[in-house]
């Protein structure tokens, strides 16, 4: 039986043949076949990486053959043979997923040393110190990923060794000491595994290949994935290809370059580099490498030909390239092509300027640029009005600001975050085993590390502000303090970062928010050609609304008014309003609250005149504006005991006597809504009122205020005939005493699965819907967002019961189905209806897909999110035709 | 234009014009057709009310034309004419709409008489007395009525009259005293009318029409259609007929009779009767009536007459009837026939003693019996174990028995219902506007009225125990007392009333269960040949299973495990195992609950032995099983401010913190269900351990039991697939420890929107489904039922927002259309799916209607609505083809 092909030479293969190859197979494939400097070598597929995993970890039938043929071949191409002992052939083995994961799974360099071939390298490069220090990296590198022994154990022989041999930098040891580090190394391995470093090239490569197979499924890669959602079932290639040596000496380097700044954008070529040295110790921030312009000076023809690859390699991806290299004897050979993570800022630029530069079309930028990246761009920055001292300053790598407590631990971070702590992750640098750590801090700091360093590129991934290669800080995690000349700053103290300019400030600094640049303005502009849905927002005081429309917002979604019972001048009036014993008692409260509603109507309708504002009328439960019933009975026991005033006592057991009264134990499922409308009709009746007086004022001061009426939590056609004609007559009232003709819309929250699938009843007398999915996704589940957030759902996305919080993102089996539900039964009957979404997935970009897919009008989202729903409905409106 | 045809003439209407003419109309149109003593008369129809009621209350054009020529037509067959002065014609005006609302509308009597027609009727029948009391009648009965003049009013000017003339009855007034009574009566209605006593007899003819429409909408009418879920769009036919007279001396009366017993269904002629009386004397209940056996020493001839009657009537329409008769002068006039309202026990033996007799088919018998009504045979009786002395015996007019607080006043019976207290309505005797206090008793006890009073008519359709006409009580509304003799009980205390026996018994008598009756079994056989549903229960106790087991139930549906921890002697381990701080102390806990857990299986499996018994995994939050916060901390403060001991503080402290830490804001969408399987798998694991472990046990012994695990609140197929794992593991264990093989089918239950979306998924994974409606119904509706329920619902339906209380019966537009899809796409997978329902709907008759229609394999409900169950599953089977 013929097996499947598992293995290809670099030369088989192309750009397309990404999932089978992973994106560093098919890169070098791409590059191999454009006739650029690509070391030869083969890629073993993901295929075969699932079949590995498949199978009860065994090699599928056929690779190893194929993988021995391949193998010729690259021997006859460089005229070196594996574990030769003149002339041996060394082979780096690297991982590679369809979706770059960098850093996540494992890679083995020098591949094909031993005690032997280590002498055969040394006399045919005539650099003895060169071949041994490849061994030494290669059994540290193999020992850890193929042999499970602790990567720190050779780390420490290593720091003592340079300590006793007094040797700062690992490429000035001699080899003497090499030597000695090497024999330690192999003791460790000895005592370690119970057996001897492997000494077989042919096993070594085998062993190698399951190792990096089996990192795709190591935990740091699952969290990873999970992270970025990412299947699980993609498996990784594995790319076997001949060794080029970045530290054969001073005429050798090795360095990662951007055509672009990744951080802003900018058109130049942007990097670091170091000489004498392999690849991973750039990435992993052990010497804090040069910028690449640099590399002009000291190897100006390998400079020159690395600028016009790179400059090539971007021209045929059409986007920014992330491109690794190895100078060799001043060779230049290029490792690794892929598009180059950025920030957002550099998203928007690099798309903007491709536009100009004629090299991608608009439709395509607006396609570049991730809409959730730019909550990066939307990020505050410090304000610049205030006063502050910077104690020092590192690597702008990750641009924004944010305050937090100090902490130097991964896992205190996370426990910390998780209960709600704002904390700042400091690190001398960072690993992908601090992954859980960097997701719950407001962003982080490290002494070590380049612009390219894990912890900066993770932390741009996520959108946190980052400052990386701090060295002013000396960081003691023993002590937990930082140091920085005299001064101590301990754990738990309050710094800020800004990863905008590197500044690191003690204490915290007041915050900014941001405005859109002019890139971004211009991409938004072609955004908003393209897409179809509306863009509003959730806005509840003028200055938001006035936000979101700087942002583009064409509308209110949602102006939420139970805060406004909430201000400290108003709460009382609400709770008179709430303990009335009469009917005038509460009228009279009533009566007071008219005129604040309708100036907050009044400011809100202004900041967006002439353009729809939908007012939802009150939401929650009557006891949510009284104190909590715990507290009173607490002091009203206390009062007791220490002889308290008896008219404060019965006062406060008057108010413990309504709250338990009103007191429900499934709140969000209580006394609310339109129920309240229902029960209470003059609380509906005096904020309609104050809607209409305000929009009549407006009106006569010539502006053109547009209010809507939204009823929320209706489950029936019913509820809603009786809160429209209250509504009706109010505004009916209004115009008698004004003389003005106002058409005021009524509409509903859609947010109940009854409504959904009642809303070809509903959708008679509503002039709109509004899905509000938040209340919708806690129904459907039957999840309360306040209880399931921080109990269970973070288990279920970690059991993959859940691929997202469905809080976060719309979950389109579910609610989805009762979203269409709702807008297909709703149009049935009333083919005008309006129908909008304003829960929190409004800004949200998949779920702003769903809602064009599904044919919603627009989406609601909060001010800062306006532009991602803008560029995500652009999207939308491209992906689905 | 010709207009409709509104008045119908008796010998124009049929039986089958029931819609049109109302119940009485078409009974008296039938029996005329059939040559029985009707006097004659014409209906004026139901749509002739309606478009009253919708034409700004005007008589519709034409009609008044319509009853003139009606009118002469009567006059000229009885050679009588209205408002003449020499052989005037007297008129009733009765209401009657097409379903039975017994004394919610309003009749007029002795129509036509004035100042002179009294004085014609009195020479023309030469008697005096009659005249003038059929005048003192009209008049307060056409105020009261028509002109809406207190009705007490009269009543006292009667009283005082009676006592100064030294009467006691209203028959034994002389036309001397009666004629001074009417003089005061016209008092009355100048001083309150501002006018005269209506003297036109055509005038009094077309207000008492237009009065019958009105009342219609009058309160206790609404009420009573909006407790029997009678449309208010029906409206009311009116009955124009020829007066006959019961009160023209002691060769007349009046009186009411049903064709077999109503309370016992035996076939005897059961009934009363008032000499020289008026029909509303009756009903009324002010004068203690005669049994109907009295009549036939009375007026052998007319008794005889009567009995014919009856037969004729009962075969004519195959079902007990109730008929309304008057005897004038010793000649017998048939006034009413309608069905008979009648007990549980009665309907099902009159029933079953019907097929016997050949007179309908087991089909027909099954269709005549309400299920909600055997409700009442299930009711409970007193414990003839116990001693108690007997107070006072009234008559037995609604059987079963109740304890509660002694009330006499309905408002302040319905105040205290509503606040969960128990209490017995007594009275006098009770009127239609007492119905909101009945609602809300536990039963009813009067000392006045008959078997067919008021009170007696209504406890009955409401299955509720009622005692009255018992004139041994001496009721006291204003010193809130009753005297019995010596003996003096005062409101508030508790009396125990048998509501089968008529005895009234002071203090709390403890109630026993009921058993199936012959009749009922034998019914009920009946309808298990016809029903397809099957019908299992829920029950958690052995007691339960074999209550359920006897009345007759397939399975358990649902057995609930929570109520296992709670017991006293478990609570506290339960509490140790939710406070553990190890996995060692959970476990320990564990191993505590396991055999108790398994004895607790033991014995349910063991009663059900053979049926499929339904197991559910623990489902109410973990915080359940601690106590209350407000009290701990309650509590701690008063230990801590009154010195308490602090090792107690600190354990009462560590609890709290606890409590605190899985505390939810709404626990019905909290962390439960099968959520806690998921994030605790220990303790499901335990269950089903306890579960197979007793499955083993039985079979060992040579049982055959028949478990099936029931996973709670599933949303996702991936919930399921673990948990179902898990459950398959433990069973493999045990059968690898036993040797035994368990087939024990694993399914879900089906309570959250989200499930019946993805139903199609979950089935494949699914042995079964049960709907839990109760759930599913808080979140289709969003409606906490805790808070819901006494808040808001009750308005909801008054308001008509609701037609039910969802909760008791399924809602069919929302939640229903949720468990057809739910079916539909379980068995779209999983053709072999079995699915049920276990909510509360699962007993409720118009519900199990439901779940017949859409196919579900079993009901599940209490044990006490299994009979129901039973029965509903016939009759849905019968009426849905």
């Amino acid at each position: 039986m013929q097996s499947r092909k598992y293995v290809y030479l670099f030369n088989e293969g192309s750009a397309e043949m990404r999932d089978l190859l992973g994106g560093k197979g098919a890169g070098l494939a791409e590059m191999t076949s454009l006739g650029l400097p690509v070391p030869p070598g083969f890629t073993i597929t993901t295929e075969a990486c699932n079949e590995y995993s498949n199978e009860r970890k065994e090699l599928p039938a056929g690779l190893e053959e194929q993988i021995e043929d391949a193998l010729r071949s690259l021997e006859k191409k460089v005229g070196k043979t594996l574990g030769d002992l003149k002339n041996p052939l060394l082979l780096s083995v690297r991982s590679g997923a369809r979706i770059s994961m960098p850093g996540m799974m494992d890679t083995v360099l020098n591949l094909g040393l031993n005690d032997k071939t280590v002498q055969a390298l040394a006399a045919a490069t005539g650099n003895e110190r060169f071949a041994l220090d490849c061994y030494r990296r290669f059994i540290q590198m193999f020992s850890d990923i193929v042999l499970y022994v602790e990567f720190n154990r050779f780390e420490e022989v290593l720091e003592k060794f340079k300590a006793r041999f007094r040797v700062q930098y690992d490429h000035k040891l001699q080899p003497e000491h090499l030597k000695e580090i090497i024999a330690e190394y192999k003791e460790i391995v000895r005592s370690r595994t119970r057996s001897d470093f492997p000494q077989d090239p042919m096993n070594q490569l085998k062993k190698a290949v399951m190792a990096v197979f089996e990192s795709w499924n190591n935990p740091r890669a699952k969290v990873y994935r999970r992270l970025n959602k990412i299947p699980d079932d993609l498996g990784t290639a594995v790319n076997v290809q001949v060794m080029v040596f970045g530290n054969m000496g001073e005429n050798s380097g090795t360095g990662v370059a951007f055509t672009r700044d990744p951080a802003t954008g900018e058109n130049v070529l942007f990097g670091e580099y170091l000489i004498n040295a392999q690849g991973e110790d750039v990435v992993a921030g052990i010497r804090t490498p040069q910028p690449i312009s640099k590399l002009q000076e000291e190897m100006p023809e390998a400079y020159d030909q690395f600028q016009k690859t790179c400059s090539l390699l971007e021209k045929h991806y059409r986007d920014l390239q992330d491109i690794e290299f190895t100078v060799e004897e001043g060779k230049l050979y290029i490792l690794q092509t892929r598009s180059g993570k950025r920030t957002a800022t550099a998203a928007v630029k690099a798309a903007v300027d491709m536009v100009k530069e004629g090299l991608i079309s608009k439709e395509e930028a607006v396609l570049r640029v991730d809409p959730d990246q730019l909550n990066q761009v939307l990020h505050k920055r410090l304000d610049t009005k205030v006063q502050f001292q910077v104690l020092a300053t590192g690597l702008p790598a990750s641009p924004g600001a944010a305050s937090g407590m100090i902490t130097f631990d991964a896992n205190e971070a996370e426990r910390l975050g998780e209960d709600g702590e704002k904390v700042i992750l400091v690190r001398l640098e960072t690993t992908p085993d601090d992954i859980h750590g960097l997701v719950m801090a407001q962003g982080v700091l490290t002494s070590r590390g380049g612009m390219t360093s894990h912890a900066a590129v993770v932390a741009r991934g996520m959108g946190k502000p980052c400052v990386c290669g701090c060295e002013a800080l000396n960081i003691d995690y023993k002590e937990k303090k930082i140091t920085v000349g005299e001064q101590e700053i301990k754990e738990g103290e309050l710094i800020t970062i800004d990863g905008s300019t590197g500044q690191v400030i003690l204490g915290e600094v007041p915050l900014v928010s941001p405005e859109l640049g002019e890139e971004l303005q211009r991409l938004l502009t072609w955004a908003d050609e393209i897409r179809r849905l509306g863009v509003f927002t959730n806005a509840d005081t003028p200055a938001d609304v006035r936000r979101a429309r700087e942002f583009g917002a064409e509308g209110v979604g949602l102006c939420r008014t139970e805060h406004m019972f909430m201000a400290q001048d108003r709460l009382p009036i609400a709770q008179a309003m709430i303990m009335a014993k009469t009917q005038e008692e509460r009228d009279e409260a009533l009566e007071k609250l008219l005129p604040m509603q309708q100036e907050d109507f009044y400011g809100i309708l202004k900041a967006m005149d002439g353009l729809p504002t939908t007012i939802r009328l009150l939401d929650p439960p009557l006891h949510e504006f009284l104190p909590n019933i715990e507290d009173l009975s607490l002091e009203i026991m206390k009062l007791k005991l220490t002889g308290g005033e008896s008219g404060e006592i019965s006062r406060l057991e008057n108010i413990l006597r309504k709250a338990r009264a009103l007191q429900e134990l499934n709140p969000m499922l209580g006394h609310r809504g339109c129920r309240l409308g229902i029960t209470t009709p003059e609380i509906y009746a005096m904020q309609v009122r104050a809607i209409v007086q305000a929009t009549a004022q407006l009106k006569e001061e010539g502006l053109n205020p547009n209010p809507e009426i939204m009823i929320p939590l209706v489950m029936s056609i019913q509820e809603l005939k009786i809160l429209r004609e209250l509504c009706l007559e109010v505004i009916q009232q209004v115009e008698g005493e004004t003389g003005l003709k106002l058409e005021i819309p009524i509409g509903t929250m859609i947010e109940l699965p009854r409504a959904c699938l009642l809303a070809d009843q509903i959708g008679k007398i509503a002039d709109f819907f509004s899905f509000g999915t938040n209340d919708l996704t806690q129904t459907t589940f039957g999840f309360s967002r306040d209880d399931a957030e921080g109990k269970f759902i973070p288990q279920y996305i970690e059991k993959k019961i859940l691929a997202d919080n469905p809080f976060a993102v719309l979950d389109r089996d579910g609610v989805g189905k009762l979203v269409k539900m709702g807008v297909e039964l709703g149009r049935s009957t009333n083919p005008e209806l309006v129908v909008g979404i304003c829960g929190e997935h409004g800004g949200d970009p998949s779920s702003v897909e769903f809602c064009h897919s599904v044919g919603l009008n627009y989406v609601s989202c909060s001010p800062y999110r306006v532009p991602i729903a803008r560029l995500a409905a652009a999207q939308a409106a491209l992906r689905l035709k």
